[in-house]
């Protein structure tokens, strides 16, 4: 009995802590897959408003989804002949991004810009960066940068490097995920 | 003691309260972000076979999603340029969008919406009016509309207008999530 | 009394089990709506990942999802015309599936094929293989089988037949949700 009340003791503590590691399933988790500005766009100001509303966030940048969190300016990294060729043709930078639809060499996206400064919504970049302060965790894919050849230095400050098991850990702890 | 009686039992009402609300969690939540008419099909089936199901159901049309809640006849609403331009170019309303693949400038949906009828899978507009129906909350972007130029009074009727607080709040209290 | 006991007996069996079932609410479940290379690559790194975390995977293919199930030998199945059209103009199974960006008549394909079999990442095929090996559930949609013409004899082996209601109810038991 003396050996077995201790047990039972430690037996309900655990099923507190397991509620209480239950309970703590909250907030968002997201992958963004897309690198079109549209769906980057949409990705931040959900992300934004979920921080504000103080829920923990974290997004998941793979494949095309990198390219927004590109730094503008050119870093010199050495590269094969196909990486060197998808860092050339991809864009480089959030401010770089297109839309998904109605891009008309650059007019649609253009224009689309113009009207969010006028209805004063953030800039992707502002986005960025606002996000970034209210706490959003940002983690680049390990998978992709190195299957496209994009070295940890041609990121933006302040970006986590992960593999999928980041992903599903974060994903499974999340309330809500999406994949962008 | 008499203080702190009905102060305990406020508590445990608490607690129950959470406990009931906690375990409210059910139903889905989906942002249908594109404009294409394949991938808001699929939106729509989904909704209507959880509504059937008798989950709460939640969709929240953002971007190109807000095609297909647009009214097919034109709505008189003064606009600027660029806002005009937009409601101009993109497609006015459920019966107006088109494949995300193999459209082959028309003949693409023509096929696919012939196929649906033969194999009688409801259309667009009767898949869209069924859901409304059975419960599921239609809500716009406000965000979006305010971007792209579109007023209430273009949209059907029974279509909520909220914001990306409406849109994460339904998200925290669904089972699931998607983003179409 | 007599009556009440056994009653309450199994109320509370039911209370204990539905508690249970609760506690079952794990793993992801995914829509694969895509057919685009890349995309079904995301859904199956993600998969395997989950699978070898021990995680229940659901992956539900629907509309030009279905085309990564579909095996690559031409199998006789008697069509109407718009079928045959559809089961002619799709790709025919994992291997060829084509990017979504950058395709460049299949040049950026074969890149990206190239650049991923010398970093070490499995082949979209050898991911799917694997998958099933770890127990992940691939389910093909009836409803865009029959849309589409594709007959249950064309999938590869392994593969579950089933309709929204199996994907609500593998969602709703999934700790995730994710739509690709």
């Amino acid at each position: 009995m003396a050996v077995h009340e201790p047990l039972a003791q430690n037996e309900t503590m655990t099923e507190l802590e397991q509620k209480s590691e239950r309970e703590q399933v909250e907030g968002l988790t997201m992958i963004v897959f897309s690198g079109d500005l549209d769906k980057v766009l949409a990705a931040f100001i959900i992300a934004n408003g979920a921080a504000a509303m103080d829920m923990p966030v974290t997004m998941f940048f793979t494949f095309w989804g990198l390219n927004a969190l590109r730094r503008s300016e050119p870093v010199k990294v050495k590269k094969g002949l196909i990486e060197a060729m998808f860092g050339w043709m991809m864009p480089r930078g959030a401010d770089k991004l297109t839309l998904s639809k109605m891009n008309m060499a650059g007019l649609g996206t253009a224009m689309m810009k113009q009207v969010m400064a006028k209805k004063n919504v953030y800039s992707l970049p502002k986005l960025i960066q606002s996000a970034q302060q209210l706490g959003v965790r940002l983690v680049a894919c390990s998978m992709s940068m190195d299957v496209m050849g994009i070295a940890p230095q041609e990121l933006i400050d302040g970006v986590e490097i992960g593999g999928v098991a980041t992903f599903l850990d974060s994903a499974d702890r999340s309330r809500s995920t999406l994949s962008i």
